[in-house]
């Protein structure tokens, strides 16, 4: 089995505006040493799969088909093979 | 200059119906071998401090007065160093 972690971001051309409002309430708080803040989405999930390469194709699937907006979005995959105790 | 990436998930106690949904659909579009969706937030910032001591310290505290919300969520930062060219 493997854990995927995935981050799905706004490509960088895209406007966040999640991420200019955090930026603006951080510098409000105080914290000027802070910028370019951009917000995204995490997901984990377990993925049951022969191997790593099968693992990432399936990751890869969902993440086009349906966590990601691939117009406006990119998203970056992680997997760790999680071995059964 | 230090890049952090920050992710604030949701703790494992609390029930992440945006991830069950996310699962549902993703079953629904075949993937069975996809379980424990779980979503969360991602965060991309850059950070001016003198070291990473520093940076971590700016960054823990943006977590724990803005952007995590600490009764039902945990964060992980990861934080890099930037070199200027």
């Amino acid at each position: 089995m493997y854990k995927a972690n995935i981050t799905v971001t706004l490509r960088s051309s895209i406007l966040d505006p999640q991420g200019k409002a955090s930026e603006h309430a951080l510098s409000q708080l105080g914290f000027d040493s802070i910028s370019q803040v951009r917000i995204g989405k995490y997901v984990e999930m377990d993925i049951v799969a022969e191997s790593l390469g099968d693992a990432r194709e399936i990751a890869e699937s969902a993440c086009a088909k349906l966590l990601a907006n691939s117009v406006m979005e990119d998203y970056h995959i992680t997997l760790n093979e999680v071995v059964a105790a």
